[in-house]
């Protein structure tokens, strides 16, 4: 597999991460995670403005600007990947600092890392929904800067699979945040609801398509928690994310929603999601 | 340099850590710095301890044996640094997972990383003592691991330095828990208080050291909470670390404390420390 480093196109093997990389010893850095459809990159430009935010939270010094497109397409091309839809996984750190010491100098050169992938196959997950487990969100107070500070996610991820889900949604005391990869929604008498921005969730880019979906369509979306005590009283779920596009949610912990289907409204969503998926104006 | 990397001593630009190893990723990963006083690891199984109790608690399939007291030494002789008292880091983690993805497979194989530094002098430090800034402590709840998902330590670090202080301290609501890299404590009235052991904290190794110096010199010592409500009641304050040892805190954000000097019962730990650190049974 052939993938980007530092300015260099390389085989995975020939690239060299430093053991004194500050993303390596202190998770000091971001990533994005992006798709395409119909052979383009979907919301890049979303993308990049969230990369630049997270970068800019962190004082990281490395100006977005569009070669990570570039970058994307030539990765395709050499992983031979242009006839599929595929995966862009982008990690920029501060970059290398020797001897290690906790705070950062300014002047580091930061390190770029990006990778592409064969898109799977989830239309059956889409179909048939999923289970998930609920936890208590442990995270630190800035789940807004998609930093690789995802230890915490990683092990509530790791506990959704080995419970045969396929993520847990967090919440904090009372109030339900987000999937630990995911945004959470829920739907009451026809309301979709979805936990507000603020620093206890990242602002997802399928997030955004669904609420201008449910604005352009009249469905109502309202931007409030769902609370945990009342989490069975809603009548249908669903997940959302850029791999996960929107994924029913069928069962929370024991509890089969509804039926065991996916709910009328996640089903109509899909079919918006998908349809603007496949207007030209979607892209970018 | 020559480190150790996965069994082998390296020059450090010959260790090529992949961009898929799991701590590069997700800061999924623990660590631990140790330093030696007389030519000798101190404290080498309390931290060998904390290591497993670190691994354990993240399911990182890794034994620990002896073997990082054997590769301290090498590597100290390697790099010729067995005449000076240094510092060891030693990182290890979950190990390279192909394709990415959140949820960690069992049967990865741990990456593991150490390198040796000479010691800093820092004795001005321990003789006039230093500043410390008050921040919120926005860090997840799990800081009793000592894992590597150290941005938001790593970033009030910086806050610190930056405003001419030695560290942060992190208050939870009205609660100080500890330093960015340090355990913090407060003297009133020749009583000393320490945060109790929780999961708010880490579980200091100078920590313990202090709470046992304490014990056996009949110095009053308090596992409980200093309220940052009442911070300025407190007659001197210092905190601790491997490498920090016992440093007093002469000033926290603008305030001055008493006349600007290391306090006395501070003064007299520092002491107390030096003796213990000198005597024979102190290492190991």
């Amino acid at each position: 597999m052939i993938v980007y480093f530092n300015g260099e196109y390389l085989h995975l093997d020939e690239v060299k991460v430093s053991p004194f990389d500050r993303g390596f010893q202190f998770a000091d850095g971001v990533y994005e995670v992006l798709r395409t459809y119909n052979g383009k990159l979907f919301r890049f430009e979303s993308h990049m403005k969230r990369l630049e935010f997270s970068l800019s939270e962190l004082n990281i010094n490395f100006k977005v600007q569009d070669e990570f497109e570039t970058i994307s397409i030539k990765l395709a091309e050499m992983n031979k990947l242009l006839n599929h839809n595929f995966s862009v996984y982008i990690q920029i750190t501060r970059g290398v600092q020797f001897p290690r010491k906790q705070n950062y100098e300014n002047n580091l050169s930061p390190t770029v890392f990006v990778s592409v992938s064969k898109l799977k196959d989830i239309s059956y997950q889409h179909k048939r929904g999923v289970k998930v487990i609920l936890e208590k969100d442990i995270r630190w107070a800035r789940c807004d800067i998609k930093s690789i500070a995802l230890l915490p996610s990683i092990m509530a991820k790791t506990r959704a699979i080995k419970s045969d889900a396929y993520d847990s949604i967090f919440h904090r005391e009372n109030l339900i945040t987000e999937g630990s990869h995911t945004n959470f929604f829920a739907v009451k008498n026809n309301i979709i609801y979805t936990a507000p921005l603020s620093n206890f969730i990242l602002e997802g880019i399928t997030r955004e398509v669904i609420i201008n979906l449910c604005k352009k369509n009249k469905i109502k979306i309202v931007e409030d928690y769902v609370k945990l005590d009342d989490i069975l009283q809603y009548d249908e779920f669903f997940i959302t994310g850029t791999l996960t596009e929107i994924t029913p949610v069928v069962q929370i912990d024991n509890f089969i929603i509804g039926n065991g289907s996916p709910g009328k409204l996640t089903i109509l969503l899909q079919k918006y999601f998908y349809e603007y998926i496949n207007s030209t104006n979607s892209i970018r």
